[in-house]
């Protein structure tokens, strides 16, 4: 690790810290929703949203004014450092508005354009999934513990989990995931990013989705790996860097068993 | 409220206490998990689900020992003093192995055959909802707040959840759970019993469901209908007394307008 990306390290749990204290608040009052497209789906922004990654992006102006930025909401900001930060102050809009706990806060920082760190934070619930350089970790209400996914032998023996059975696929998708979703053992339709987090730390098997942003792989692909997971597309390639209007398919999977049945059976249409 | 009933609804709360305590080492720990019933989906109950109910029997056995006993475990026992205990110790057997936190402890107390008291407690989230004589409340961290519907002028603008989109559904009944979904505003497809908490705090406007057992509906009404929401089955009729082996569909809506257009859009194949 190199004292750069060290300084950034300890600097990224700051930044976490502070957008956990910035968005705690607006959890659970009501708060004024906006739609940013007039598309079927809502896909709305909140105050807190905004306001999570402006404090970010401050913090991170003042402590490395060089480094660029690409965040959900304020877009990209260029850099001389060879340092990217990536931010989705709140992962899972539609969890937070309707009170679950499966939205998060997405930082994830890359170094000379390859993932160094990410970061899954939820702060109501105080756990935040950090995976950088092999090696994954929960800090949960601030006890520190590997994580790891688990074995899993068999497609027939998964737990699969998607976030919604179809806002996110096109109808040709929808038809893929449920031939794998029927081949598992269980499916369950809800995770957003915290997901991967539990995938990460040996709870389920099998992820599949689509639609996913630049600023949601960049941080969940280093705690799924550092866990000892795979992440790829639909097709079984690793996701290459993405422009920031770009969206990509995505499997995560514990075991690589899983993953080769999955991504068979994705494509044997 | 008789004494009767109040000496019991301070030990409803040492009931929840002492099934949280059972429950809480189990969470997200490696657990022995069995198949009920040989059907394609996966209901499988766990030492803590068995567990919990034998420490609340008992407790129950030792205060009020000619109190009639329902659980969705260990079975009916019969009583004398016009009061039945229904439990569900873990609601959500699903979401509690995918270690998500949409499980909860159901504990219903009916006097004479009327539902007096709903608990829908989560011990990891140290929540516990309460609905009691026309109120409902929150107990958040030990502490209490009344709890209300929100008001939902039509189905247009409402969030609907369900559990599941296909397990707990008929073909008939999913595509009438569609033609419901498709005309809301925003759908979710988990909850478990916390969605019902959910709509009481006025977070959610609906859920559908169906297959729900005495042990579940016993204590989601009295929460759901204290904080001023509406239950009934798929057809707008009140959910009378089950039988121990009877599963009934079901409808919650904050909001009767809601409610009413649920109903007829069920209905309208």
């Amino acid at each position: 690790m190199s004292s750069d990306f060290a300084m950034r390290l300890a600097f990224a749990h700051r930044l976490a810290d502070a957008a956990g204290d910035f968005i705690r608040p607006y959890f659970r009052k009501p708060i004024a929703v906006i739609d940013k497209q007039s598309r079927a789906y809502l896909d709305p922004v909140t105050e807190a949203d905004k306001g999570a990654e402006q404090v970010m992006r401050d913090m991170i102006a003042r402590e490395f004014p060089n480094d660029a930025i690409l965040g959900e909401e304020y877009g990209e900001k260029e850099g001389g450092t060879g340092f990217r930060w990536v931010l989705d102050p709140i992962d899972g809009t539609r969890a937070f508005i309707t009170a679950r706990h499966h939205w998060g806060t997405l930082i994830a920082l890359e170094e000379k354009g390859v993932r160094a760190l990410g970061i899954i934070d939820q702060p109501i619930l105080r756990e935040r999934y950090v995976g950088i350089e092999g090696s994954s970790a929960a800090i949960i209400c601030e006890t520190r513990s590997p994580i790891k996914v688990r074995p899993c032998s068999s497609l027939s023996e998964a737990v699969i989990t998607t976030t919604h059975p179809f806002e996110y696929f096109t109808d040709v998708q929808e038809k893929s995931f449920e031939r794998v979703a029927k081949s598992c053992r269980m499916s369950r339709y809800d995770g957003d990013c915290y997901g991967y987090a539990l995938l990460a730390s040996g709870f389920v098997d099998l992820i599949i989705e689509a639609s996913l942003s630049p600023w949601d792989v960049a941080a969940l692909i280093p705690v799924v790996e550092g866990a000892g997971g795979i992440c790829t597309d639909w097709q079984g390639n690793p996701i290459g860097a993405l422009s920031n209007t770009q969206k990509t398919d995505f499997v995560a999977a514990g075991d690589a068993r899983v993953h080769a049945e999955a991504i068979k059976r994705l494509n044997a249409a």
